[in-house]
């Protein structure tokens, strides 16, 4: 399998996306291009000797983070995001990641390689850790604005992402609502329940975002704004609270002592809700495996993020979502719905 | 000044209501209304001897939580929850602390006490800790769907609040979206961003949902759908962490021991955070003061509920959103949003 890094991406760049790459090739025996600028590239990778299975691809621009998506994809054909998805669209890679500007690797995900047919919409989804294993959160910011039709996509994607990617057959699967009473919610959610009800995908119905972080459903389906809300809060949260932990128990001489002999529990602790020992975002939904690892990604989750790749292609994450659309279903255009 | 408690609301009921009422009655001050089934409360109030300020309305009814809000409000009009939304309205009382059925308090602020005239609808303000001090989440659910203009009442009201209960004479108040740029978000925050940005209340633009538990914003404006997952995402992370932290801090020997040293850094990390601390959600627009306690209230969070009451009245937060309306505007009705 070759997966295709666009290594300018992410706010750490090279440095931190070609050590992930070494580590990917020498630890799970995939070959990875490198899209960049070169000699930058090069400039990293001579810290590693020669390892085989890596190759760099020079491009002369890069896509920054201030950049408007569809425009800096259109204008910078030559910036190492655009030729990672060139490169996969022409079946010269398997899988593109990249940890750089969400709206450009939306962009290339959606106009490079195109949406699946049957899919309305494509859309991230977060695989977040719990102490019962792992929730999918989808979508979890691609797209603003959803109709009952896009969430139950969201839903079918999920399902083929918990039964390909963590061999659950039946993953139960809740819509995010204010209630748990079908008859609770916006106008979205209300329409979506009754959607999901009829849709033969094996529905749990509502959830309240009190009852996620512990994990109590395998796919947790919302429109885009709703789920950026909970990613970002849920990892605000974690801050503010570890910040101020920290600043508890560093506060007086006994308690500092306490947090010594404790210090290996805090750490367990820690990783149990760490992101980066998670890999990247997979966008489903397009022809192709694209992962949108986070921006401030480090090379351990560089190196996640192929491991992610990996086993999405291995399990054949794409063709399943393809052939579980329901078949009468027409084709649907962007915007039409 | 005089309060009147539902001392029927919330999942522990008299046993907690009463008690909550006799300590703020002995340590604030105030006169306290109980409303319910007498024999139930004279029960209760047994454990405390004679209480000064103290009184007792019967009602034969009680709204239960899985009533459904407005039908039960009109059927039940002897229950305890509509004698006490009366007893304002007729200014027997001042205001009117529920732990009850959410809907049915908002459906008697609504249709009891009646909207502020110039407000088009409102909404639930949670003041919730921060490192940085109180912020106020408005709407926290009263409202699952929005248009602008409600938003920007909900951060004028959210201004007063801020003014008047915290003495912030210039609050930041943000608008939460899915990321600080103008142009970002769904339908609804693009509009309402341009209409904050023009309404000379001191907009101080978009917040990402990462920022909010840090404390960066004295006022966190959103519909009442978002506040609503927000809250309850807060909540729900709180309680995982907790019992992971926990699990992990009693998992050896000498972790145990740690967590004995650092036992009063984590029980003044946990109170930081606690809600019950802060007391009661007030439901803000409405002709009157109507404060929510949570559902799964102590008496401590009632007794709080109550010394939030009496500093609303004191500072006359209801008077303060009153007098500080935009005078141009004409007064709207409901549902012609």
């Amino acid at each position: 399998m070759k997966v295709v890094i666009d290594a300018m991406g992410g706010d750490y760049g090279p440095e931190v996306t070609v050590k992930g790459a070494v580590d990917a090739v020498n630890s799970l025996g995939v070959e990875v291009v490198l899209t960049g600028v070169e000699s930058t590239i090069n400039e990293q990778l001579a810290k590693y000797g020669k390892v085989n299975g890596l190759t760099v691809v020079h491009c002369s621009e890069v896509i920054e983070n201030h950049d408007k998506p569809s425009i800096a994809l259109r204008r910078k054909k030559d910036s190492s995001m655009s030729v990672a998805f060139r490169m996969v669209k022409e079946g010269e890679a398997d899988a593109v990641i990249s940890a750089g500007n969400t709206g450009a690797l939306l962009a290339g995900g959606l106009f490079i390689l195109g949406r699946i047919k049957g899919i309305s919409r494509p859309a991230l989804a977060v695989p977040f850790p719990t102490p019962r294993g792992i929730s999918l959160l989808i979508d979890a910011g691609a797209n603003a604005d959803c109709k009952p039709q896009h969430l139950l996509d969201f839903a079918r994607m999920g399902k083929s992402f918990m039964q390909t990617m963590h061999n659950i057959e039946q993953p139960t699967i809740f819509l995010v609502n204010v209630g748990i009473e079908e008859e609770k919610g916006n106008e979205l959610t209300k329409e979506t329940y009754k959607l999901l009800k009829n849709a033969d995908i094996g529905f749990s119905g509502n959830i309240e975002a009190r009852d996620i972080p512990e994990g109590v459903a395998d796919v947790v389906v919302c429109d885009g704004f709703t789920g950026n809300i909970i990613l970002k809060l849920y990892e605000g949260v974690a801050q503010t609270f570890g910040s101020t932990l920290k600043k508890e128990l560093m506060s007086t001489t006994i308690r500092k002592l306490g947090a010594i002999l404790v210090k290996s529990g805090l750490k367990s602790f820690k990783k149990q809700f760490d992101y980066a020992e998670h890999g990247g975002v997979p966008f489903l939904g397009v022809n192709g495996l694209v992962i949108k690892a986070h921006g401030s990604s480090n090379a351990l989750a560089i190196t996640n993020a192929v491991k992610q790749a990996k086993r999405s292609h291995d399990n054949q994450l794409v063709s399943h979502i393809i052939k579980h659309l329901p078949a009468t279903e027409e084709p649907q255009e962007e915007g039409s719905l």
